[in-house]
C-alpha cells in the first residue's frame, strides 16, 4: 500500500506477524470487510454472525465480537469513511504440516483503508474464465483461500472491466470475483444459491431479506452463462458497491432497474 | 512449534513477514517442503521446476534457483536431516483487492524443521468425508491455498489414521491430504491423473520416470473408490515418507509389495 494502514495484530499496533501463522502457511483463517462511517461500522452483526459460522465450520476459536468490534473503531478512527478488514487465522503453527493441534490460539488482524475511489459512471462486467472449485464445506463463508478470485481478477487487468463474474467448474454462474449477483427477470430477483461455492455477502443477506417489503420476489437458484447474456438488467452487491447496477455485461449495454435504487435507500436505511 | 526453526526472509534472518503479505490475505504464493540430507538438498531440481511452473501459473516472478538453494542450505546448516520449506508469496499487497498490480516483490520465507518421527510401523489409511474442489487452473501446482488438507487432517485427529485419501467434488480418488497415490494392480501401478485437483508430487514424478526401468508398467487414470477398497496393495508417496505401504485401508489388512522397497532403493540413488 502507499502508506501503512492503522492495523492493530491482537489488539497491538503493528503491521507483522509470524511467519508460521497458518493464515500464511495454508490460508487457514477466515476475513469480514466492514464499510465504517463516521467511527460507526455498519451492519456488523451481520458480519460477526458470518465470521462466526466460519470459525465454526473450519473449528476456529471465534474471538469476542465486542473485542473485535473495539478494534475495528479504533483502527478507523479518525477517517470519515473506510473500509475495515478484519482477519481471524488459526494462529501460529504448533506443529509442522496440515493437522491442527487443537490448542494454536487465533491471530486478529484488525486494519482500515481508505473509502476507495467510486467506480467509473458506467459499470462494466465480463465473464471470467477462471472458474471456482465446487466444495459445500467451504462454500458461503469468507474464508483465506482466495486464488481463483486473484486469477479472475489478474485476467480482467487491462479489459476496463470492473468486476468478472464466476461459473463453477461445474458452469453455472455463481457470482462475482468481490461481489454477489442479481437478475432482474420481470417483477422478481434471481441469484445464484451457494451451496456449492461463492460467499453469502453481507449485502446480499440484506437484499433477500428487504426485498419483500417494496413487493419484490426474490428466487435463489441456478443461473446459466444464457439467463446472463439474456438478462435485461444485473446488479452486483457487496458493503463496498451496495446494490451496483451493471450497465454493460460483455460489452452488451443493460438496463437499470430503478427498483434497485429503492430497496438500496432500504437497505441504506437499516442498522 | 516449541522452537522457532532457522529461517531465513528474503534472505535475512527472522520470524516475520507484513501482514499485508498476499500470501496472507488471499493465500496468493506456493510452497516446497525438500528433503535435506547431510547438508545436501535432494531432488532440489525437480523441486524448483514445479515452483517455477507454479509460479508461471499464477504470474509470479520466480526468484532465482541458486539464490533459493543457496538459503535452503543455510536455513538446514547443522541439521543432519530436515525438511525444508520454501514458501514464495506474489508479496506484499500494492493496492487494496484481489488484483495484483504486477509490480509486487515476491516473498521468500525459506526455514528448516527437525525430520519428524518415522510414522508408526503399521501405516493406517483412511477415506475423507472432506472432497476436493476441481480446478484446472490450480491443479498439480503446490499453492498456498490448503483449507481442504487442513479440513481433511483435522477431522482425522483421534482416528489413529497417518494420512487420509480425498476425493473430487465429483467423487474420483485423486490423492492424500499430504501424498500421492498408488495402487497395485498385478504388475502394473495406477496413479489418478492430476488434471482436476492435487498436488504433483515430487515423489510421484520420480516413481512415474524410474518405474519402467524395474520393469513395471504405471498407470495414470481414473481411481474409484471400489477400487480402492479392492485393492490388494496400496502405496503413499511424498519426500517425507518416500514410498510409504500402507497397511490398513479403512480397517482392511493390505499386502505389502516388495517391488516397492525396490523402487525406492532406486528412487534414492537417484540425484
Amino acid at each position: 500500500m502507499s502508506t501503512a494502514p492503522p492495523m492493530l495484530i491482537n489488539g497491538v499496533a503493528g503491521s507483522q506477524v509470524p511467519a508460521l501463522d497458518r493464515g500464511l502457511q495454508y490460508g487457514d483463517g477466515l476475513f469480514e470487510t466492514v464499510r465504517c462511517e463516521q467511527g460507526g461500522l455498519r451492519w456488523f452483526g451481520r458480519h460477526l454472525a458470518r465470521l462466526g459460522a466460519g470459525c465454526e465450520r473450519l473449528g476456529i476459536a471465534m474471538p469476542g465480537g465486542a473485542l473485535l468490534r473495539s478494534e475495528a473503531v479504533a483502527v478507523a478512527a479518525g477517517m470519515p469513511r473506510s473500509l475495515v478488514k478484519i482477519i481471524v487465522t488459526r494462529g501460529e503453527a504448533r506443529a509442522r504440516g496440515y493437522r491442527p493441534r487443537g490448542d494454536e490460539i487465533p491471530t486478529r488482524i484488525v486494519s482500515a483503508h481508505p473509502w476507495p475511489a467510486a467506480p467509473e459512471a458506467e459499470f462494466r462486467v465480463g465473464l471470467s474464465a477462471v472458474t471456482l472449485g465446487v466444495n459445500p464445506q467451504l462454500a458461503g463463508i469468507k474464508h483465506l483461500n482466495r486464488l481463483e478470485q486473484v486469477l479472475a481478477q489478474r485476467a480482467a487487468t487491462d479489459t476496463g472491466l470492473q468486476e468478472v463474474l464466476m461459473r463453477s467448474g461445474q458452469g453455472e454462474v455463481v457470482c462475482g470475483s468481490m461481489s454477489n449477483l442479481f437478475l432482474w427477470q420481470g417483477s422478481e430477483l434471481l441469484t445464484p444459491g451457494l451451496d456449492a461455492c461463492g460467499v453469502a455477502g453481507i449485502m446480499r443477506g440484506l437484499l433477500l431479506e428487504l426485498a419483500p417489503r417494496l413487493g419484490l420476489a426474490v428466487r435463489v437458484g441456478p443461473v446459466s452463462v444464457a439467463q446472463l447474456t439474456a438478462a435485461r438488467a444485473i446488479i452486483v452487491t457487496n458493503v463496498r458497491l451496495g446494490l451496483q447496477p451493471v450497465h454493460w455485461y460483455e460489452g452488451r449495454r443493460l438496463e437499470v432497474d430503478e427498483r434497485g435504487a429503492q430497496l438500496q435507500e432500504l437497505i441504506d436505511a437499516t442498522p
